[in-house]
C-alpha cells in the first residue's frame, strides 16, 4: 500500500508538471478525458506470450473433483450445497481446526457420500490439499486476508479456483491473481452470489431483452449492520479488515449485479471513480461499549459512497455501510431510457408503454403514469422474463436453500459450466474489478475524492466480448 | 461561465505549480485538506461595513403587503394560497400576459378581497411593481432566467423578496444576490416547499431531538420525468435551461431537506463536491420524436449524481433526473448512528432500541432487528414527533392544498415570521447554497468529476448559529 501511495504521489507530481496535451492515451480510439487529470495506478505489462482468459473454455469433464479450504462461516454451507450437485466428487476438506473438518465430513456422510481427505492443524495444511493430483477445483472460503495467496498457489498447482468475496484486498493482489490465471490459463472465479438472486437475474434478463431501453445507470451497495455478527469471525478477522482498510472493501455484492447489467469488460468498461466517506462513528463506539476494546481505531468509514463512470458514459453508484443502524439494503437499481427496476425496500418495476412493454403485461393500462406497476403486473413480468437459468433449477434451489437460492444457483452454474466445457459466468476480470474497488476508493478518499482511473485488467480486450453471456448448452447436448 | 472556466484553468495551473504545503487556509481552525487539490471558485471580498444577514430580524408588521410577479405555472397557486392567510394584503399582480393577471384578479374576487393593481404587457412592467411604496414583499414566480435580476432590483427598492426555485442560475448571480441582501439588510428567501412536507418536517423534528443519534448523512434528489410537462412552460423556458446548462440545475427540492437536517451554515458547512453525469439520451430523443426539434442539443445529463462533503465529515448524495422513465423520487433519507429515515418509495423508519426510541413507540419489541418499524409503530412515532409547525396548521394546510400542504406551510411560515419580526426559516445563504449546486457540479463534470470547493457564502460565519431553528413565538405573545 505504501508503494501505491508513493507511486501515486510520484505520478501526481509527474502529471502536475506535464501539459495535459502530452498525456496521450495509448489506444487511439479511447478519447483522452479533457481537463483535470485523473490519478492513475500501475498497469503491469503483460508478459510476452501470455494471453487473456476472456471466455475461457476447458475440455468438458463428466465429474468435477473439489477440495474445500475454509470451513468457518461460508464453507460448511457450500459443502452442504455441493452434496446436492450431480457429477461432483468432494475429495478433500481443509480447515485450521480439525473439529470443523469433522463436522463437514458429517455433511458428506449425511448425504450418503464417501468421506473426503482431511487437512487441518497447521497454517500450511491447505497447501497439501492443493498439491493433490485428484482435484480439479479448489473452493476457497477462508478469511479475506488469505484469498490471494491460496488462489495463486492452487492455480500454480494446476487447479481451477473459486474464491469467496472479496477475492483480493489490494491492486497488487488483483494483478498477481490475474497474471496467474492468464499464465496458467485456468478458471479463476469469485463466488459472488448476489448476481444470481431471483430479482437480479430476472431484471438482467429484462435488460438484455431491451425492456428498459438503453440501460444508463445502475446502483449497488452493501448495507448490512454487522453488530450481531462481528464476534463470529475467528480472531475478529472481519473487524480487523475494517480497522485496517479504508475504502469500500466489500463492494462485490452491490457492484456485481450492476456490472453484469452494464456489460463491464464485455463492451463497456469502468473508466474512473470518485469516493467519499463519513469517518467511523458507530463502530468505534460499539467496539468500546460492547467488545471492551479501549482505544478503537477504525480506518473504514461509517459509510463509503462511490461514483463510477464507464467508457460509454454510464454510471454506477455504490454504497458501503456495515455500522449504521438501518435495514439491509443492496440498493440494486437499473435505470434505462424506457424503464426502471428497484429492489429495496420493495421490488418494483416502472415501464414506459413501449410495444414490448405492452405485450409483456396483462393490462397495459397499468403502464400509464410514471409509477411502479401493480403487484399483478409485476408478477406477470417476472414470470415472462424469468431467466432460463432460473427456470431450470429454481425449484431445486429453493429447497436446498442458502440465501433463498442464490448460493445454490451460483454453485450449480460453476459446476455446470465446468462439466460442459463452457466459459464461467464470472471471470478473473470480474474478480479483479469488483474487488479492486477497495484500494481504488481508498486512493480517492485520501485525495479529497479525486477521480481515480480504473485499471483495465483485460489490458486492451474489454470490448472483445459483445455483452454478458451466461452460457448454456441446448438441452439435447448437455452432459447433464 | 467562460470566466469561471478560464479562472479555474488559471487556478489549476497555479495550484499545479504550488507546493501543497503553501496552500494555507485563511482560518487557522479549518484543517487544510491534505493531498489532492480542490478546484476553487472566487469568493468576493465582502465590502467594508457590509454585514451578514444570519438570523436577520425586522420590526414586526401587522400586515404584510405583497406583490406577485409571474402568474404562469406556480404563481396563481401562490396567489390563491395567500387569499387564505390573515394579515396579508395582495397589492399588486404582474405578468407579461394581461389575461393571466385578470385570471389572478378573479382569485381575489372569489375570496372577497379587493382587486390588486395590475401590471403587464411589457418586459419591464414588473419594475413598476417593485417601485411601489406600498409593498413590503415581492413574491417572484417567473422563469428561472429572470429570478436574480428581479430579486436584486426589488431589494434595491427596499422590498423583501421571496423567489421560486432555483433562485439563481450561476455563482455570479448567487454572489450578487447575497451581496444585495447583505447591503440592504432585507429578507431574501427562496421558496423551497419540500422542506415543509409532512415526512420531512417530522423527520427533522426527530433528528433534532436526537432520535437518530448523530446524523451522519442525508440524501436528496429531483427525479421527475417531465415529458408530460415540458410543453407547458412558455417558450420552452424550462427545456431551454436543460439545453443550455450542464449540471444539477434543480437540486433544491432534494438538497433543502438534507441541508436542514445537517445544519448547513448553522454549525456545519458544505466543503466540496464531486459530480458525475450520464450524457443526455432520453430527452434529445423525446425532443426529436414528440416536439419536432430536428437537431436537439442538450447539455444537461440524463442524470446527474453528486457527492458533497461537509466540514464535520458528513455527506450528502444528490441525484437529478428529469428525463428517464421512472417514478417520482426525492430520495429523502437520513442516516444516523442510531436510526434511519427513508421516504421513497415508502415512508419508513428504523430505530436502534435506545431508551429514547423505546419510550417513543407503543411496542418496543418492534425495534428488534434492523428492519423498518411496523405501520403501527410508524404512525405512533410520527404522531409523537409531529413538528410544532405542523401541529399548528396541519389541518388548515391540507384544506388549502398545493402539494398536500407543503406549499401552504411555506407561505404561512414566511408571512408568520415577517409579521412577528422573526428570522425566516430559510435565508439568502440557503438560497445561494442550494442553487449554486448547478454551476459547482458543472465545474466538476467538466473536469473528470474533480472535487470542487463549496464557497462559503456566509464568508466566515457558517458556525455562528448553533443548529437550524424554525422560530416560533410563545402562543401568548404572537401577533396572530
Amino acid at each position: 500500500m505504501k508503494t501505491i501511495k508513493l507511486l501515486s504521489v510520484a505520478l501526481l507530481a509527474t502529471f502536475a508538471l506535464t501539459p495535459l496535451s502530452a498525456q496521450k492515451s495509448k489506444r487511439k480510439d479511447v478519447p483522452k478525458p479533457p481537463g483535470y487529470y485523473v490519478i492513475k495506478t500501475d498497469v503491469p505489462v503483460r508478459p510476452k506470450g501470455q494471453k487473456d482468459v476472456l471466455a475461457l473454455r476447458h475440455k468438458p469433464m463428466k465429474v468435477v473433483r473439489v477440495g474445500f479450504i475454509g470451513l468457518g462461516m461460508r464453507g460448511p454451507g457450500a459443502v452442504e450445497r455441493f452434496t446436492h450437485l450431480d457429477g461432483v466428487e468432494i475429495k478433500a476438506l481443509c480447515d485450521l481446526h480439525p473439529e470443523r473438518v469433522e463436522k463437514a465430513q458429517k455433511l458428506l456422510t449425511k448425504a450418503g457420500l464417501p468421506a473426503a481427505a482431511s487437512y487441518s492443524g497447521s497454517e500450511d495444511a491447505w497447501k497439501q490439499l492443493c498439491d493433490r493430483d485428484d482435484i480439479d477445483l479448489v473452493y476457497i472460503a477462508t478469511n479475506w486476508q488469505h484469498h490471494a495467496e491460496m488462489m495463486i498457489y492452487a492455480m500454480n498447482k494446476g487447479k481451477h479456483v473459486a474464491c469467496e468475496v472479496p477475492a483480493v484486498m489490494t491492486l497488487k493482489e488483483a494483478w498477481d491473481v490475474v497474471n496467474t490465471a492468464e499464465r496458467t490459463q485456468l478458471h479463476c472465479m469469485m463466488l459472488e452470489n448476489c448476481v444470481y438472486d431471483f430479482f437480479e437475474l430476472t431484471t438482467l434478463n429484462m435488460a438484455q431483452q431491451g425492456l428498459f431501453g438503453e440501460v444508463l445507470s445502475s446502483k449497488g451497495a452493501y448495507i448490512h449492520n454487522l453488530e450481531p455478527f462481528w464476534k463470529y469471525y475467528e480472531g475478529n478477522w472481519r473487524l480487523k479488515a475494517n480497522e485496517e482498510y479504508r475504502g469500500d472493501i466489500y463492494a462485490t455484492h452491490g457492484l456485481g449485479p450492476a456490472c453484469w447489467v452494464l456489460n463491464i469488460h464485455r463492451g463497456d468498461r469502468m473508466q474512473f471513480l470518485t469516493a467519499m466517506d463519513v469517518p467511523a462513528t458507530s463502530l468505534p463506539r460499539f467496539m468500546k461499549k460492547e467488545m471492551g476494546i479501549q482505544n478503537p481505531k477504525v480506518a473504514n468509514g461509517e459509510m463509503t459512497q462511490t461514483l463510477i463512470k464507464t467508457f460509454k458514459g454510464k454510471t454506477i453508484y455504490l454504497e458501503h455501510n456495515v455500522t449504521s443502524y438501518r435495514p439491509y439494503d443492496r440498493l440494486y437499481q437499473v435505470i434505462g431510457t424506457d424503464g426502471f427496476a428497484n429492489k429495496y425496500p420493495n421490488e418494483g418495476y416502472c415501464l414506459r408503454p413501449t410495444e414490448q412493454a405492452k405485450e409483456s403485461v396483462p393490462n397495459h393500462e397499468d403502464l400509464k403514469g410514471h409509477d411502479f406497476v401493480s403487484e399483478e403486473t409485476k408478477q406477470a413480468l417476472m414470470k415472462k422474463y424469468q431467466h432460463p437459468i432460473q427456470r431450470e433449477i429454481a425449484e431445486k434451489a429453493k429447497k436446498v436453500g442458502g440465501h433463498g437460492g442464490m448460493d445454490f444457483i451460483m454453485d450449480y452454474r460453476l459446476i455446470y459450466c465446468l462439466q460442459n466445457g463452457l466459459p464461467l459466468d464470472m471471470d478473473v476480470y470480474d474478480l479483479a474489478e469488483w474487488s479492486a474497488i477497495g484500494e481504488l476508493t481508498r486512493l480517492s478518499l485520501e485525495n479529497n475524492s479525486a477521480p481515480v482511473a480504473f485499471p483495465d485488467f483485460t489490458r486492451g480486450a474489454w470490448d472483445r466480448l459483445k455483452g454478458l453471456q451466461l452460457h448454456m448448452l441446448p438441452a439435447s447436448s448437455a452432459t447433464k
